[in-house]
């Protein structure tokens, strides 16, 4: 991992939402920066790949992809690859998010591409079983975010805390050094603290932030309640 | 179509050759731009997303992204959206390309989204009638490509004159509007000729130009063949 | 087209229905058999692929597979061959069906495949537009169905007549012997008899009949309808 | 696991082979039988979907599915149902064959639901590292496969014994109680041998039997091998 990630974690899925594409994403991308800067807590960010190079530019908050392929330079035409999102200025990608699923083999692969170049992997996954299987091929993230609880407002922290410390057990017995992160419905800064009290390191979290009305003070929230 | 495009037309695919990523993209766009002014025949280029903002703002060459997915805006990630790819500044894009292949339902979306964002849209086919299908999904452009003949410099002019006639011949049945490319081998400047005289407004190539020693060169030559 | 089908025509897409598998694909067959024997109108039931060799061993209604992939023989796994639907006893194949959308390659090579083996292919599409498409690929039969009504009792014909108007008008332009199904949410035999007078040949329909307290009442309704 | 499975374990994989469709499936399926009741070793079979229910009921040998979609009865057409398969005669399948790969959270879905409906789980992995993520998604069987030898004649067991007995520690730590086979160019019997030498508990083979003028010959001289 060249980029060195301080934990507790805070990352930010842009999406492909209309409040965090183009000028707004850069502009989202600076109060995240803010949010880090004056609480000392991570944010990272995810913008969409056209926007990933105006982004790391503008800022100085670490970038990642929402998504590589498991291509190496070449006759690849409309892919992602990893060369490319370094290139543009990211330390790091999202694989297999339950929005952008993988073949397991293209998760193996992608990993092993994203460690090659230097690039975090944070692999999703929706549930501990396969969060499980993920940790068995060594990313340096695993986001456990049970599709079904995306968008809803629902905590994953509350909703379903048995995913996440059963997650928690199965990926460590697996893998111990793996950073763990939870999502899906993060929407308040006692969702975040439930997820750190669970044993996770981290959240990856979206709509909440990137359609609030002002995402600054939500993620300054959720980045004080990663204090504690 | 917002942008006029003018015809004859060259459209260069960059894929994900690494002599075509981040600031090399940046640079064989301007060859490209360079060689378009002086012969006065119109070179687009299609680039990685992730260099399409830095192509568009450093070039007056027409961009085009090289796939986008069939969403608009929303929870997505790791999809290429319509609006993110024309506000980094793309005029077109391609769809179907021969190593991104969509379902058909998907190409149909991808048109419709394209057209009502002002994008101009060119949907690659493999053979003669893959092109009548998609004339009939009513694109602005649509490119044959034996995909047996990619990268191989032998020019579907030469190799399969009969797949291009028979295109333009179904095509024009269906669509009489529509502009026809072809692709898939072109290599030299009689590649560029035969594929005009045989009916169709232009080409569509990749390595030929962006693997040259001198892509300038490779594409001064083409575009003169061009002016016949 | 070996097996000369005679319209109007019913098919009857069994789906991944347990009133439809297994045994239970052969009782219902047997009834489709019995109501189409009554009626003399054809009746076709496309029964999944584990069943169709005892569909159609054990009545003389023609049987179709669900899907074919665009493969010929040897190393795939997994796969659905038609020589296989054949050899089991099928006499053609539905394709691209909403709920397994191919590729548009696919769909070309799947089509062509169907005929070199003499299987007669039905082309689903979820529109007019795509319905054009599919017919400048020149299948036997393309069944127009827009996905958001599969399985909710509204019927194509009421709900959106002006799709099948279109589609029938569309594909006739470019392919005036196409037979023309229409389905999604025919439930009732006015559906039936409105789905015809709009132009098409027959319908394709499901869960009416294989969730049906009495299918062959429902088959014997359907049929009746397209006598008139 | 409902049907008890002896190791070690011999797995014939009919693949799409014009020698192992229809009635020569049945044929094979025969001599397959044959071969392991003389020699007292087990060998299942997995033919095509449209052979199960056949080779089921004309032989006694265990019958396996080449793979099935992650889905529970209902709307789903041209989809491969567990309940089916199982119905049609099946006591097991295969799932993410190399030919056949599925998306992680479909692997995970699929074992569960095999698991259900009490068919024996075989999953085949490209890797050790895929294997170790596979065997925590705890399926009945994990076979090892390195794709680039499939096919060729040159077995895995002696062209990289090293991926053999890396995917047994791997696995091992992860799950005691899983069976390992290897697969992949096993051609003669000391391939065999090699193989159980290396610590699985038996081997995945397809061309070698299925393409062999004798495949009764060849399994017989691979169970012998199993004997030692």
């Amino acid at each position: 991992m060249p980029v060195k990630l301080q934990t507790p974690l805070i990352i930010v899925n842009f999406k492909a939402y209309s409040e965090a594409t183009g000028k707004r994403a850069v502009e989202l991308a600076k109060k995240a920066e803010k949010a880090s800067r004056e609480t000392q807590i991570s944010i990272c960010v995810a913008p969409q790949f056209t926007d990933i190079a105006a982004v790391a530019k503008e800022t100085e908050i670490p970038v990642f992809a929402q998504h590589i392929d498991p291509i190496v330079p070449g006759s690849h035409t409309g892919h992602v690859l990893a060369d490319a999102v370094k290139e543009a200025g990211a330390v790091g990608t999202l694989i297999n998010h339950s929005e952008r699923q993988l073949r397991l083999w293209e998760i193996d692969a992608a990993i092993r591409i994203a460690k090659e170049k230097g690039l975090i992997s944070v692999v999703c996954a929706n549930n501990q079983t396969i969060s499980a299987a993920v940790a068995a091929l060594k990313p340096d993230i695993v986001a456990v975010e049970p599709p079904e609880l995306i968008g809803t407002g629902i905590p994953v922290s509350k909703a379903k805390p048995e995913v996440v410390t059963a997650t928690v057990k199965l990926v460590r017995e697996i893998n111990p050094k793996v950073i763990i992160l939870c999502g899906a419905g993060i929407s308040h800064g006692e969702d975040v603290a439930a997820a750190l009290r669970l044993g996770t390191q981290g959240v990856l979290v979206a709509s909440a932030v990137v359609k609030a009305k002002d995402p600054y003070r939500v993620l300054r929230e959720f980045a004080e309640k990663c204090k504690v």
